[in-house]
């Protein structure tokens, strides 16, 4: 658990090239600032209150519980045996902090290269301090849906597809980058680096390792074991699907596409990781590598303007993979119902996307939530950060 | 040895890093592409069927066997004593599935910048999938040379020299790249990136230590400690002899050949890190890091050209650190014998360079294995894949 | 342990990247080349005699020890028991000389971009090999220091300060970059890759789950995830004020001081990890994260010129975590006192100032520290390697 924290940690670092790697040179820095104050201030707002509002301790499965301000170790805190897990009362919050930040660095990647570094600050204060630990508590906390049999493993809907919304929310409210849809045409704008983004995929995959190996929460080797297999083959047949599906829909070597696949499969395994047979995992993150294209060429028909594929990965494929539960996923008890993961997905994402809709619509009408059309155009980072993203000097 | 899977997996990112760094930028989609795919190909073609090709269950040393499609946990497959060693049946798929894709992942250095991505792909899926697996049972699954008393503790012979006799048949295949030789001169050509290099490899000596470490195939803290300071100070004495070396031969601070020197001194102690004292380990990584350096020299002088120095790292130094074992090694039973491992050498090597060499020529008369001469000159970039990968405008 | 060695070694890649990113392009590949050879020097140095004079097995407490050349397992040295604590004298080697590195790594990025790459390589066998070990002998091997109480967790003085110290020494000898101060203004040379030195940052964040958890020395699950989480607090609440700060001095967003940030509130909860409350380490990191950029200001007013902010971040905060210890700390006997506090920072300063300045100086009327000044504004990239860091080519 310790080391699967550790990794889940380094996640931060993989969107951070994921984001930084896709996005145009002239708004690196501003991305770099996203992503690392991201992770800062998830695991701040975490210790404040995030925590104990997701684990209330709720006494009946209930909506909304809260045990006080602050962290502090419980009696027995320090012991393996804390919660009836193999881990401690600390590893559990710095665990369950660094997931709490990936859901608001996925909404970082979708409204990126257009928002006001100050609102999406307050915006990530407010949703993993407040909302993300709210939903979640529901399911982990012991909440509402979790008597109700809904099931997910390690989040494909309590973070994925809580973050996605919250991506779909931000992009809904800002609009579209300048120039992105012009006479009927999608205009590409180019990324500052494929390896940086190739990277942050392949450290997204390693850390992935801990994020589903971890929530085994207990070091059962069988357990972790068949999950980190299961995950694995989710991340190849998703990468295989959005290969296929890219040859077909852009009639070329789709690098990107591919690099979403991955995270698609990933995405569409993470819910059910325990529970898939190895041939359920290669379906289930095959299709969610198809789906990730066809999400991506739909945003953008309908104008969506995601900068990353953010929605895509988290949202839509994180729907399906909680789903896929549902339709492939047995336990002890034989098959899994489907109609629990339906209503998960639908209340989870009812309350991720009208709380993160109310907070961006908030800041646009006080401080603003979209930068200046000069800035964008020249650049986010001359104009807020004063230094460039890359300065390389070919003599 | 959960843990060393992960570090393993991330070998695959060390090896984009090396391999997109150090070729030029107008290539560096199509090497991600590759990188990326690699290891997708490598763990869904091992749980087909590399990995029961692998362990067959000879009930006699053999030289073939196949336990069937698919993988399927045996009976007791989720408990830590299966086979005997201190892991499951799970994590030992996955673990030797990230070694196999390795293999391939040397070939697709050495062939960058000309190779068809079609052909690199079929050859992968039929060289992880086939080729490596039956001849890793010769040692690993118990067979015919693993009677024979050949020893090879982490792959210098069966992953690295595997894999760098498929990159000597593949550069033999594909012929050198435009412009490599002319007029009796060796031309370098830029690589993109030295930090992304240096980066690829520090993650790969991050990786080994899964990789060595995981070999021990238990969590015996004492060998896998002592197994982890052989590694590493083989990969210190390395770059110190290759530093020494190129500064000899080349009159300059080499960084590129420092840099393979780490990786040869790797290699080195691949075959023996379990058996060798630490002053070995040293003799044998400062060898390796001299090795390294002669054989880019001579490779160049017989006109194969490798993109990054393959052949050089993992063939010639997989070669020495294989006997090195027969020279320095020794076990409770007293000095390692040289004959055995001399006939692992030449009988592994005689395998894969024979399938590889088959498989390319397959299918340079079919389909063809080099991209035309337009495309080399303007890039794969442009032309297979349809964006650059790096961007930065300078204002 | 083991794993956290696997981490701490990661660091020096982080130091890579923070290092290659905030220096210019033309000095790419010498850092990079210096920071390779730095873990390599560190662990044969280590090796060969460090490790010995760091535990020379002090009878009564001491200043200086050595138990002669070269590493050799004593009986027991396998076993998890080894010294009493739950790791093997293998582990317990290799995960030493991965700290010992760091501190030459420290000095390696304040003097780079001027100084004689030779001169570098012999400052740090000295530095590593003789003077870290001396001064960490007395604490961490029993040692005059530590019998007065003086506390160290996981070496906020042992390693950063020394390695700070030496730093200061070394830009004291070297001089400023040219043209850094002139005409009474401050000129800044942008960084080569911002992205780069955002990866470096986080990449020596989670080394540092290493670095202080392996600092328990055992595998006590209670202790290690208590300390990980005072240290995420540290390096969140570092961010956090450098952030606050660098906005009252530069009135920008500056994401170089939120990176240094990071970096000093993980130094600021190094010393006292265990023993800080996580409040403590709120405003410990806190505190560090205001002094480093404070310490920046003030240094450059004093015309110390440190290419990376590496005596700000190690040595001005490595005081403060120490001295914090007496002020916050306190273990099962009560309050720690501050008295012991003040007096290991201040005589492991004296002896790391004045042993490097030695050494630079001898260096400098020897072979030289500097190198020319044609070298030095052409960059030493294309003059001492023959290479060049970068070579993107945009058609």
């Amino acid at each position: 658990m310790i080391v699967a924290t550790a990794l889940v940690f380094l996640m931060h670092l993989g969107f951070a090239g994921v984001e930084a790697g896709f996005t145009q040179s002239k708004n690196t820095v501003n991305i770099l600032f996203k992503n690392t104050l991201t992770p800062v201030i998830g695991i701040l707002t975490f210790a404040l209150m995030g925590f104990n509002l997701m684990y209330p301790g709720f006494e009946t499965p209930g909506w909304f519980g809260f045990s006080g301000f602050w962290i502090e170790s419980p009696a027995g805190g320090s012991s393996v045996d804390y919660a009836g897990g193999g881990y401690t009362y600390w590893t559990d919050f710095l665990f369950q902090a660094m997931f709490a930040a990936t859901a608001a660095t996925i909404v970082s990647g979708a409204v990126a290269e257009r928002i006001k570094l100050s609102s999406y600050l307050i915006f990530t204060i407010l949703f993993v301090g407040v909302v993300y630990p709210i939903i979640g508590s529901w399911k982990w906390g012991g909440g509402a849906l979790d008597a109700l049999g809904f099931y997910d493993f390690a989040g494909s809907t309590l973070v994925h597809s809580v973050g996605g919304w919250g991506a779909l929310a931000g992009i809904l409210v800002l609009g579209p980058r300048l120039g992105k849809y012009m006479n009927g045409k999608v205009n590409d704008f180019p990324g500052s680096s494929v390896p940086l983004a190739t990277m942050g995929v392949f450290l997204l995959w390693f850390g992935w390792f801990g994020f589903n190996g971890g929530s085994v929460l207990s070091a059962d080797p069988g357990l972790v074991s068949y999950v980190l297999v299961t995950t694995s083959l989710g991340a190849c047949a998703g990468a295989l699907g959005s290969f296929i599906m890219a040859h077909f829909v852009f009639k070329r070597m789709d690098l990107g596409m591919v690099l979403n696949g991955v995270l698609a499969g990933l995405v569409a395994v993470t819910a059910g990781a325990d529970v898939f047979s190895t041939a359920d995992a290669v379906i289930a993150g095959f299709i969610g590598g198809f789906l990730v294209v066809l999400s991506a060429v739909f945003l953008d028909k309908m104008k969506l303007d995601d900068a990353v594929g953010a929605v895509s990965v988290h949202l839509t494929v994180g729907i399906w993979g909680t789903l896929a539960v549902g339709i492939f996923g047995s336990n002890a008890e034989g098959a899994m119902p489907f109609l629990p993961q339906l209503i998960g997905v639908g209340v989870c994402g009812a309350a991720a996307f009208s709380c993160a809709s109310l907070i961006f619509l908030a800041l646009k009408y006080t401080i603003g939530v979209r930068v200046s059309e000069e800035h964008e155009k020249e650049g986010l980072d001359s104009h807020e950060h004063g230094i460039r993203g890359y300065t390389i000097i070919l003599e």
